[in-house]
């Protein structure tokens, strides 16, 4: 089960959680808050729980180039993300937040590295991937960015009513992550408008994930820029092939909430 | 010259600069600065000048959608725009603000009217030229925008490795001010990253302008974001059509600064 995935995943880098000491060494400074810091609704503790673990996460839109000043983007805001980090960081996990161009401040005690396009999103997973447990792919990564980028800014031609963008496929970031031999416990998010279901086992199968957020982002007053956000998890059951999908239906609550929840549920 | 094109057009609509008495009429609270509140580097107070006047500033970007989470859009930041705004408010006008999607706050009484896209912004232009003496087209106006919205989030196709965006023009908002019957004094911007004198000059003729205002966005350190700008204004000389085109450089300084002399620039 999803338990075991992480387990399996863990296990291959670290000791099982909690088997860390908490004066851990520097290099995986773990951030360990004060047990109150960390207090999902149930009322139970989960300080420590990824103590010793390094978690790295993509969070907020991709922004593609056309020319000096124009750009392809989306409407991802990063608090999700943003907000899995600060959770990652209060259960004692060491986190590497690789975000977009978003306008958030970076949580206290968080490895932030900034990246405006797919291409450098990429190759920033792959430098913080070594010795990372668990990817949170959180970030809109754009699908697709032009196949030319001009170099200075484009001008309209007069009497021209029309403009053809040529687009190219950006690399699949989260697809890359589990290609690997030995890959982490790894999240992928849907944000859909319709079929959120559907979509969301589409992805969860084809890029090989151990579990996916979906979100409805066409919900009002949730998803893209709003600060609370419902979500349905679903996963495979590997021990159990007669069972195509696990879900678990998250309730709308603010994302940092939210945030917690998912991690908690992740937790053996 | 360019006093008498302002001249012009503020002696349409309202009383010659300093001859509106402070106690202007609710309708055009003029928020007239205490004396202090615009002092520019040469020492002289220009609080009042454009008292009982109706300033029409765009800011920012427009945002034009492909679908329910993604869209083109470009670098502008809003910053001159609002600098404009806050300026010509201290110098007593009554400024109406029309911002794109931007993250800066409204400043003290103005009028901000919020939209998105380049089709809902010239709508809000029109509502607001009747009675505006000075229209300023800061907003970096998306050329195109897409010949049509996909209402749900499109799928990338598997195996399909390009796309093609069709686009079509969106409408001029500075010529369709430039084209009305009595326009206001109409100042607009270029930001180039390349032959700046040329660009401009062209811009300023073709669309009728009263004055461009040219800013070098490659240039590092100012332009797009940056809280610092320089400026090369460029008018015609009505009376001189010997003089091709009159042109002031404005050296880098805070945009608020530089606001503040283009505005000074202008007056009579």
């Amino acid at each position: 089960d999803i338990i075991k995935a992480l387990e399996a995943a863990l296990s291959g880098h670290f000791p099982a959680p909690g088997a860390l000491p908490l004066d851990a060494t520097p290099e995986h400074d773990n951030h360990a808050p004060t047990p109150d810091a960390f207090m999902p609704a149930g009322g139970e503790t989960h300080a420590g729980a990824l103590a010793g673990h390094h978690v790295v996460i993509t969070a907020g839109p991709t922004r593609e180039a056309i020319d000096p000043v124009r750009y392809l983007s989306n409407h991802s805001s990063g608090k999700m993300g943003f907000a899995l980090a600060s959770a990652a960081r209060d259960m004692g996990a060491r986190v590497t937040l690789i975000a977009g161009p978003v306008t958030l401040a970076t949580p206290e005690g968080i490895t932030r590295i900034n990246v405006i396009c797919a291409v450098e999103m990429l190759e920033a997973v792959n430098a913080a991937l070594p010795d990372c447990d668990i990817f949170i792919g959180c970030a809109a990564v754009a699908d697709y960015r032009l196949a030319d980028i001009a170099e200075h800014k484009l001008k309209k031609v007069p009497g021209s009513a029309a403009l053809t963008l040529n687009l190219i496929e950006n690399p699949d970031i989260i697809a890359s992550v589990t290609d690997r031999e030995c890959p982490p416990f790894t999240v992928g998010f849907a944000a859909e408008t319709r079929e959120l279901a559907r979509h969301a086992h589409d992805k969860l199968v084809r890029k090989r994930l151990d579990l996916i957020v979906a979100n409805d982002v066409a919900a009002p007053g949730l998803g893209f820029g709003a600060d609370d956000n419902a979500a349905v998890l679903y996963h495979l059951e590997p021990d159990q092939p007669e069972v195509p999908v696990t879900s678990h239906t998250l309730s709308p609550r603010a994302k940092q909430d939210l945030a917690s929840a998912i991690l908690v549920y992740m937790l053996p």
